[in-house]
């Protein structure tokens, strides 16, 4: 797998005409390597050579998860090996990740002497948002986990309990069914809090009428899934009856017309049309989706302005909403991957609101 | 809260001569202000000003969370932002994160006309190092819940189970002790997976007789405790035995003499000399703790090169352990507040290893 990955990404070095790639990023070094504390090492990877450097903390399991690369041991950490790391290689001209390494970092690298450093965004960013087949089935797995979650709501969910309860009884069933992990904090967003996108599960109680968002999703072998459902216990009122027909309205355009080629901003647009017309363009202030996989947020963003070009084998989200401080908020999101001809809908969650207990 | 905590922050702006500070770090935007969705907002302090950058997902989060800020509206990011923000605050010569802002961005934001970055390392995190009444009372509680995990441990463990089983009760657990999280990833290492002093929790089995490592924390209102101990079902043998009374001692040795005033490198050595008399100098390769609060690792450090200086208040990990490939590995760790005249462990788990089911 990491033999693959390590050739595509040495055909750019070549392309770019630098001799070697320094990876930091922590995704980035777990795709390049499959090294999973990518947090605490960094890869160095010329034509001839894949060094992995890290401390004396995981000398252990660099051997068990990265055979393809070969141990460099920098106990003191990345800024003070730098240079033996180079010479190791033979290296002189060496591109960074430049928007992870830091500015301090940066200076501290740019002390060694016979290096070129040349700054690089999204090399292997690139190479991460195009799927595999293997890597594919490990997020149709995670979203499984996630699609679960909503077919068992009306077991799960119970009015008066409170959103942080509804947050840990979701987190413990995505565990029993399989997750590793969450792929990111709940949000359990009940009445007005559904106006904030990002809220935290709180205190407050839920209640029935009220409208609920979920946005959820498992990590399975690292990789994420990424689900939104808002829904109502019992009957919803007319308010949330038209903002949702609206937000489904605009996701059922964006569904129906990406496809590959089309850049991110039109992607966006798809959606983001539908909400204008209705009139509520205003109360959707975020993009329509983002690539997942290691990380739940990745290339390609779709986005009002992302050039970013769809191709085949990507994996985002299709996620319109429309947040309205004091009454609340709807979010619909399914994850889809790119085809050649359209997109397939990986969520296969219910998009029926009404919650029957 | 905040207001004290801008103020010494003005101080310190004052004694280094520039305008304000950019905060990005999203520990330290939570620290200086409370929002606690720090990873999606920048702070820029000057005398007379204190704004908080965020996008609309957070709009309303921001009044709520921070009012001691101004909402300075940032729909495409902090770089787009940054020349109205600095206008905004009449700032010329702004200090950044130099350890957080990445190269990318510190280019973006260089090409603001009118301003003068300066590069800073650690201010705000200074800041942190040392706690007040109300943050200890927070590290107390999550403190209590990881030694409620220990003193469980004849009621959780059960011989066969696997480490990734144990973690998730665990993690249930200490969720039900009232953490709203965990403070990082728990570690279960048993048999040869205790030699990693990271390792995840693998699909082995944990049978008696065999070191276990167990370090967990966890979170109450963003604070952290880190806890480990490492124990034995049934009785250790005697390389268990030797091993275990090594570590113990280098940890009563640091806990007997650290002291505030003394360098991060000084509290190393006197648990470090106790395992280097006792031959094992080779197996001890990380340093003997850090800083915790917001961050589960933080400002100061204590291994075996760092000049950083303790002082009344700080809260640091004392965590000596001794990692032999093939056999398995003993860690003991404590956290304690450095005082006038010692240290105050706040760690009261037991430390006797055997657990008897």
């Amino acid at each position: 797998m990491s033999e693959i990955r390590i050739d595509r990404l040495r055909e750019r070095l070549s392309a770019e005409g630098v001799d070697a790639l320094l990876v930091t990023h922590p995704s980035n070094v777990r795709y390049m390597s499959g090294f999973t504390a990518g947090a605490d090492a960094s890869l160095l990877i010329s034509a001839t050579q894949a060094l992995l450097a890290t401390d004396f903390r995981y000398y252990e399991q660099v051997k068990r998860q990265a055979p393809a690369y070969r141990l460099f041991q920098a106990p003191n950490g990345l800024a003070a090996a730098f240079g033996d790391l180079a010479r190791e290689a033979g290296a002189r001209r060496i591109a960074f990740e430049s928007t992870h390494i830091t500015y301090a970092l940066y200076q501290d690298l740019a002390k060694v002497e016979g290096v070129e450093l040349v700054p690089e965004k999204g090399w292997v960013e690139e190479l991460r948002a195009v799927k595999s087949a293997e890597e594919l089935a490990l997020i149709r797995q995670a979203v499984a986990i996630s699609d679960a979650v909503i077919a068992a709501l009306p077991h799960i969910l119970r009015p008066g309990m409170t959103e942080k309860e509804l947050a840990w009884e979701v987190e413990a069933f995505m565990h029993a069914r399989g997750a590793e992990d969450v792929a990111f904090p709940i949000i359990a967003a009940s009445g007005p809090n559904g106006a904030m996108p990002h809220a935290v599960p709180s205190e407050r109680r839920i209640v029935p009428g009220e409208p609920l968002t979920l946005d959820l999703g498992a990590r399975v072998q690292g990789y994420c899934s990424d689900l939104t459902r808002t829904v109502c216990i019992g009957q919803p009122d007319d308010k949330f009856r038209e903002v949702y027909g609206i937000v489904l309205k605009a996701q059922q355009a964006a569904e129906a017309g990406i496809k590959a080629g089309m850049l991110g901003k039109d992607a966006d647009a798809l959606a983001r049309q539908v909400i204008v017309d209705a009139g509520y363009g205003e109360a959707f202030g975020h993009g329509l989706g983002h690539g997942v996989g290691l990380d739940v947020h990745e290339f390609p963003r779709a986005g009002a302005r992302s050039e970013d070009r769809l191709a085949p084998g990507m994996v985002v989200t299709v996620e319109p909403g429309i947040y309205l401080p004091g009454w609340g908020g709807v979010r619909i999101e399914d994850l889809v991957v790119v085809t050649e001809s359209g997109i397939e809908i990986l969520s296969q969650a219910t998009k029926d609101p009404v919650v029957v207990l």
